[in-house]
């Protein structure tokens, strides 16, 4: 029962309420702490979210988030273009750029396909892939390693086989290494993870 | 690294991160989230914040955040005007009110007393409890169980006593029940909620 709020106050509440992992408790606390913030403070906050999509587009060949088309990484031709890295959010490029131990490309499909939520590969920057393989020799599938994110793996490997426009004899396709977690211990690995593990070791 | 990312999405991170309780994970979450929602959707958010200083305003009788002032409790003369509650903050006026235990009229401190961040008694709305005493025969002091609020609540009760323009003989000052939340475990309970369940007990 809010009732006895300000209107101002329960819609800004409202308005949080719909961000993810935020729940209607957050959303009061951090409508209340914004109270105390200073009014110019609260209209930079405004600002900033009128100018996220104003100001930033999606890179027509990779789709990752940018300020140019095409993007900085795709533009950059000090990068290996022989190499093309499929992910599925511009925030696992990010990752993987601050990791620093990739230098390719990068093809961001915004999403997998979840038939559950009725995505499916056609609300993927998916079917594009094929044309951008013209001279790529690996392509790495770095989709998460979730029920979803192996599903839509095996599609892409499935999709690129029988396309017309992909000669697969040439090109390697690889999925990214899956096992424990530097740092992990193996006491408590889950059962998967050990198998995939096991799978993935290597010769020291 | 977050180099690779557009300024405006940047930016917005920024803000998010400043929220209490958003660390830059979460904040970075929020924001591509967003960019995932059409922009008039971003606009009402933006109005909302910025709308939220302009349309509400602390009552300058109880400083609860209203649209008028005085607000809808102190101007509803059906209220108990015998009973005044000191509370920390406008979302514990909320927390009492959607109880519906409670009639009387309230004083919101905005804050307690905590000498650690440099908040004492004039960086609240403390001394002005004084001039709200005319007529009132019971100061409920419901701030918080933590360290800062019963440090505040002692204070109100000592600077009363020293006030003349209070006769805390007639005043009856206390203190919200402390003890076992409903549905809580003894076995999981602190020692200090214990003594002062104990301390608490009334006869059946």
């Amino acid at each position: 029962m809010t009732t006895k709020l300000p209107r101002a106050l329960r819609q800004l509440i409202e308005s949080f309420e719909r961000l993810p992992g935020i729940g209607p408790r957050s959303a009061q606390r951090l409508a209340f702490y914004l109270l105390h913030n200073p009014e110019e403070q609260l209209e930079k906050f405004a600002q900033r979210l009128v100018a996220l999509k104003k100001e930033t587009v999606l890179c027509s060949r990779c789709h990752h988030i940018s300020e140019t088309d095409p993007c900085d990484i795709c533009s950059d031709t000090t990068r290996n273009q022989k190499l093309l890295c499929v992910v599925e959010q511009p925030l696992d490029v990010i990752a993987i750029e601050s990791s620093e131990t990739y230098h390719g490309l990068y093809h961001v499909l915004h999403g997998v396909i979840a038939p559950l939520n009725n995505i499916g590969p056609d609300q993927l920057f998916l079917h594009d892939l094929v044309d951008r393989l013209q001279g790529v020799e690996e392509l790495i599938i770095a989709t998460n390693p979730t029920m979803e994110g192996e599903a839509t793996a095996l599609y892409i490997k499935e999709y690129l086989e029988q396309s017309t426009k992909v000669d697969t004899t040439k090109l390697k396709i690889s999925r990214i290494g899956h096992g424990l977690p530097i740092g992990a211990d193996i006491e408590y690995a889950d059962g998967v993870t050990l198998k995939r593990a096991m799978e993935g070791r290597r010769q020291l």
